[in-house]
């Protein structure tokens, strides 16, 4: 084996500053494996590293690989590795939980306290190799293509929160149209929900997209969103939210729009405190569920079974493909917003 | 208003005995409203009194008018009704309960110890009208077709099973193929469970009618199925099993198929005491669920959203029509076995 | 029978101006009871009329019998009633559901859009006597006192926030200690939760009357009041937080105290919109579960149950007890916040 | 540290044949610790071990120290294991899962397929000192008595049972009173359940235990028990069924008594199948749950709290203590039944 590998490294604590170069190739621990990378893609976490914002120069240690969404084959097992050998076709769960926190042990690991993340905390995937604890390693099913495969880590999101959300026979609207978005109007399609309608904001491209994709209704947010929601739900109200936005006036929307009894599921984060009728939402006797990350592993089981039902409309959200020698303008891309998600092929 | 309608009576207690013939027309009592019957369909029950077996003959008082699926048009309403108009495009709950017990007061009116059945312990739809408790009655979307709409009382039964079972991305093992498994296989593919294994057991007719609704892989019963169902998941087994033939094989497999923390559903009712290797569920951490009616009426609402989907391809199981006149013929067709929903389209 | 009764009436659109006076005796509908009653209690509702702040001003017709807490006998039934009879020992939930609406019959009749509520919307039980439908009314067992009975309508709402946060076993925080908050305490306790922490702001009286109650730790709202239960769970934070003082302060804590994946249940309402720390809930997994009445009326039974156990302290919380001649007396009671609960027992 | 140790060694494939005697002191391997047993107690599964029934003689590998129930103290921990040091005051869970199975990664270790048990699969903690897996210790509160720290892993069993019926406010039936049901009767108390039915067999010693520890009613199996509890709980059934006895009866009576939409959980193994009349569970709508060790490691948090509380009466329980010299004598009052738990408090 090579002793370097190709990967784009965030060389300097300031936007851009990314360099694709040769480094040294990674060395699996004893519980980890080496992963050779056939497919990558762009979370909107690594456009913050990218644009080295407020949370990222507090957050993040230079020289790093970023990365945590990919698809690829095993290379190599650490001495401790059971159960998983070289060659198999595999993605990850990019959050390490500790193991042995509370929340660990009583099936909260996607809320443990002392987490690291992958292409965050230590090296990703946007290069040839990665290593990764083999407890987060995941086995796809080979039918799976790479374009599906390398999407999984966001797609859980949109799973989990979905799920959360019991979609079947009910009426959903879904703020936000970003990639995991765009995936929550296919998820829920793909499980029968009554009406499906996605909100967007100024992206028309992504409107369009969740049309493509089978939202029954396509609703751009303006002071009378609510009316507009409330009117398709023939006065009723929705029976679910789904928030990816991160905007407050998607969440003060959200509380008007759902019917009493329903649910919120918030996914999206927000730069500051929001200010909320919390006395509309307890009196409607209404729910607001925090999400983060994906149940380990139940939902990332749960994903494979929803992509091998073959209902779940996923491809179209992947529209852009770069080599990663294009790293920059893959990043440019992404900031646009005029792309669905955007992925790195990578050679050989 | 004539003062006469057509209607299928059970006139002795005696197996067949039903003649098609003029009867008074019903009134409607002050909480009740009268149905113009537009289509009605043959429940399982109904071929149980149509041959007069031991539970009809313990139950039934004839004469009786049989049938409780069926859409229509509101013809007349009580005194007392209020929210209910004439016109009105209407199907109905056919168990009628008292609300008054404990378990109606707490939730679980499809368990009410006073019920009383449409078409069982009162004159039902195989006429051109009956009387329905307001209480009961459905408003149809009007984009839904009758063929639909009088199936919704089984698919009801269906659909609380599937619900039950919460199938998105599981793989699921269906046991018998009358209407309302077929109904399951139908509901598992549109919320997009993982793999959908239809069981049968002599009717071939059923099977590929499994099959066009479907189903991934339709099984016959026999002594290896345990193993053929293990071996369709990789040796994981069933998430969960629905079951719907009221054979004692089939739950005896279920224990065997099923994953460990699965779950087993049961709708079907079984001729006398099952034997069953009760440690093996216990070990397993099984759940077995008994599924008895539809929920009142929250599993009708969840109908009503899953046909609106779009996504559940109910059509197929409507296999013959007859002329309320055929009644015994159809009454036939439907002890064959060599049909799915048997319906009673009324002219008019 | 009598042609008039005592009944305390709000007679004109302003503060206090409640007169206990002679009125004409009420006559059931139909579908109605007569109740004879034997004590009734105060609600902080009561209290928003007796005051006639902006929101009582909007709602209220004068004149008003108020109060809907209480325990009597039955006086006389309407034609229509079925299932109960005169003498019985009766208390009643207080909202009036309309039946029909999508909530009511789909279980959440708790949220029905139609409400009307005894002793705000018609007249209640601050009187010797008083209608209320059929369908309302709760036979309470002969054992419970009517100190406890006329608690009951608050109790529910203790009982269902209490539920929803399935606390045995676990550490929870309460923030407000008037009479529901008190009895949310005593349920804690009841119910072998790990660790109950009861929050006041500056009633001292109450504070004590938590303690006597059975909480374990009893703190007074402060700046440090995060780290102060922060440290009374060894760093883990709390599982559950139940909110019932309407404060903002309080949510805000709540979200900080509230451990990852846990619970805040909210029965406060508040009278401004909350500026709160979304990404906060949203990153450690946690959901707010606005509630609202009780459940109807599966509550009511869980009640019954729960009192029946021995193991809820609640009697302590009754403080006070005022003939209604001194209806005024009482009210100032309540308002000066030096009590607990505030009750009514009726001579005879 | 000496080199050798006590301990009691089922040393020949035969009933009885255990002998206290010095072995080698154990050595932890990298990711486990060594303990230092305080106190041990007797489960079922070891007497029919030292009984070397059917089932032990498939399963066990003589010669094995017996034993998974203990509280201790870590002597030594393993060279890779974090977060755990000499001094502590432990428990463990006895079920070792294998970490990489299905069930184990999505929250079902309790059912891992790959399971190996303490004092079963390899030695246990009838002796001074016994080596368990770092990720199976829990650390208990320091004020727990060796007492009640030692009846954890069965404590476990009856948690998980009684908080998957949600007992609060609930009538619930419990057959079979060896240790863990009456484990259930002091959970079902603590919890403030309705009314605790605790039904026995023969066993008057255990059926006036139960009465100790709180049951409401005590009753004695019979031809008539099935009436008898109906009539108890005013012909409404009971809410919950808990069966530890593993009785063929119990379950065709649970059947009878449970209330419908009520829930029977089922602890108790079977020595044979059963027959059971399944439709009368599917026409009520119940459901039985296999319930399967302990969730892992969510019980165990549960337990801690629960304890914690000071609610639960179960240091009754603990009836008996033996030095490890006299095992034989401490197994024949196991198998007399004239006992509750049976402990071997250790010297020093």
């Amino acid at each position: 084996m090579s002793e370097t590998m190709k990967a784009a490294v965030k060389s300097k604590p300031a936007p851009k500053s990314t360099e694709v170069r040769e480094v040294p190739m990674p060395e699996p621990r004893p519980d980890e494996v080496l992963v050779r990378v056939k497919m990558s893609s762009i979370c909107g976490t690594d456009v913050h590293i990218y644009d080295w914002d407020a949370w990222a120069a507090k957050r993040i240690q230079v020289p790093l690989v970023q990365g945590h969404e990919f698809a690829g084959e095993i290379e190599r097992v650490g001495s401790n590795v059971t159960g998983l050998r070289k060659g198999e076709y595999v993605s990850a769960e990019g959050h390490i939980a500790c193991g042995r926190c509370t929340m660990c042990r009583t099936g909260n690991a996607h809320v443990c306290k002392n987490v690291s993340i992958i292409g965050v905390d230590r090296n990703g995937a946007f290069a040839e190799f990665l290593t990764v604890p083999a407890s987060n390693v995941i086995v796809n099913d080979h039918n799976l293509s790479p374009e599906l495969a390398t999407m999984q880590d966001p797609f859980g999101n949109a799973v989990y929160t979905t799920m959360n959300a019991n979609v079947p026979g009910k009426t959903v609207a879904i703020f936000g149209l970003g990639p995991i978005g765009l995936m929550a109007v296919a998820l829920c399609r793909a499980m029968a929900a009554r009406k499906v309608i996605a909100i967007g904001h100024r992206n028309q491209y992504r409107m369009d997209l969740a049309k493509k994709i089978g939202a029954h209704l396509v609703l751009r947010s303006s002071d009378t969103l609510a009316d507009e929601v409330t009117d398709a739900t023939a006065g009723e109200g929705v029976d679910e939210v789904l928030e990816f936005s991160g905007s407050e006036t998607a969440v003060q929307q959200a509380i008007k729009v759902v019917r009493p009894a329903g649910g919120i599921h918030l996914l999206g984060l927000f730069p500051k405190p929001l200010t909320l009728d919390i006395s509309e939402m307890v009196t409607k006797g209404v729910s607001i569920h925090g999400i983060h990350g994906r149940l380990m592993y139940a939902t990332w089981y749960q994903m494979g079974g929803l992509l091998k039902s073959g209902n779940v409309n996923l491809r179209p959200i992947l529209t852009h493909k770069f080599s990663l020698d294009d790293y920059n303008e893959a990043m440019e891309v992404m900031r646009s917003g005029n792309c669905g998600k955007v992925a790195f092929p990578m050679e050989g």
